[in-house]
């Protein structure tokens, strides 16, 4: 059978990096695209871009879609305007782009069973293409970012069939990898290999301020020095402080326990460097060096 | 007046990365280049690479030699082979390229000021080339490493300044950037923005790891949804885990003076997310983008 997103139109609420990428590819494909966005400039702007077939700052503009992309930043995902609850079309499959599964679900379950006559909670789909890059806004989406990526979908049990099916289908012409996994766990992963990551990085960067500072004339010193190596480690800890914080507090306990595990680990080196267990050492970093090839 | 190393034959100790650069760069800018390596199989493949005019295993061949350079291990740099010593020329510049400069200048100034007809404790200078990358060995040497990277020597108030010019002028016919700091400084700015990332990235794979294992079928899932952000934050974690070990052990005070740093600044960022201090992570996570450009 053809895939509901060829058969069709898809609406994608949200012109960012995720939904301008979503259009572009989405268009290319020769789907129908109907986008909702916030604001008169970005509409304009997206018109220019060909990011959707339509844009328009009315949810109307939802009206006749079989799928629709909720491709907005968590914030507004979890606090969803009403006006866009109530414009999205009966028997539509919906699916979210956050990058935390368990408050979407706990959110958009309340929403859309209390919406009467929506699409029903039964059609929502949570899912998360990992695509993200520095950029952000109706510059930053840029065709074929879903090729080779994850996009991983947390369905429920009360998830229909048909509404998981649609959303995999739609995944997979972009050439997204689909998985499939429970929202608590997917919450955990992406604690330790996404989220933790940012603090780990942001705090190497104010060690490196606060110790640099400790120094004769240490504050240039530590920023000549700094190489491609300092820079790899602290890309994503440098990254868009408000998106950094959203995850962080709608991914909370998860947070706390990948820190508990990296203090841990770390304390583990440091205990070694103390106490001059130099093969210890050498082990332990020979562990990680193994490690390292299982996550690329 | 033609810098030294056009003048008189340059050697070079160890044909790794750094060394077999070296070579690269000096032969093409018309210097003659006598290295010395351990290993008859690395003498050949030198030979082959063209990484020197001449390569030999024995240490006679730095005989009239003005200049050279150890760009040995620091392990080796650290416990010098006494032939090696003793085939340095009377009244040469010697210089080495090690990443920690406070025990390499000790041992240094005792090796030279033991060894009677030697270069003499003044003619040493210690010094930083930083241009690392993940390669090493014979085949690692590429034209071209230097350019642009920073190139730390570290004087004492004995250092005769007519070597310091010497190795300047080397460094500077590279085409890398010439600094100057106390040695103490140089360890505790590396310790900062080389050494503590090694350990922040390994502990990071290690967290991973140990999180991920305690999720349903969590070890799969982690590895599954890492991403460029995960890949980078933790390469140079994943590193050459000799190189990490002997970094830590030459540069323990510095080492444990910075994680002492990390330590704190993790906990801070920790406590806001505890206390549900949004604004305040997003402050501080706002800082630590402010602070990565001046690192790049």
């Amino acid at each position: 059978m053809t895939p509901l997103w060829q058969r069709e139109p898809v609406g994608v609420v949200g012109l960012g990096l995720i939904g301008g990428s979503l259009g572009l590819d989405l268009m290319a494909a020769g789907a129908q695209v109907r986008a909702l966005v916030h604001r008169p400039a970005t509409a304009a702007r997206a018109r220019e871009r060909g990011l959707a077939t339509e844009v328009s700052t009315d949810p109307a503009v939802l009206a006749g879609c079989g799928l629709v992309v909720l491709a907005l930043p968590l914030d507004r995902l979890l606090d969803p305007h009403p006006a866009l609850v109530t414009a999205l079309p009966v028997g539509a499959v919906v699916t979210d782009v956050g990058s935390v599964k368990g408050p979407v679900l706990r959110c958009w379950r309340g929403v859309l069973a209390g919406a009467g006559d929506g699409p029903g909670a039964s059609r929502f789909v949570a899912s998360h293409p990992m695509a993200g890059t520095a950029r952000a806004g109706v510059e930053a989406g840029e065709a074929g970012l879903f090729r080779g990526r994850p996009w991983v979908a947390t369905p429920e049990a009360g998830t229909d069939p048909a509404a998981l099916q649609a959303v995999r289908e739609l995944a997979e012409a972009l050439g997204a990898r689909w998985l499939c996994c429970g929202a608590e766990a997917h919450d955990r992963a992406v604690a330790l290999i996404s989220h933790l990551p940012v603090l780990a990085g942001a705090a190497l960067l104010q060690a490196a301020d606060a110790g640099g500072g400790e120094i004769a004339a240490g504050a240039e010193l530590v920023r000549a020095l700094a190489s491609t190596g300092f820079a790899d480690t602290t890309r994503v800890g440098g990254g868009n402080p408000e998106l950094g914080m959203l995850m962080a507090r709608a991914n909370r306990a998860a947070l706390l326990e990948a820190l508990d595990h990296y203090r841990q680990s770390l304390a583990s080196l440091e205990a070694m460097v103390v106490g001059e267990e130099w093969s210890a050492l050498q082990q332990s970093l020979a562990r990680s060096q193994a490690l390292r090839p299982d996550f690329l």
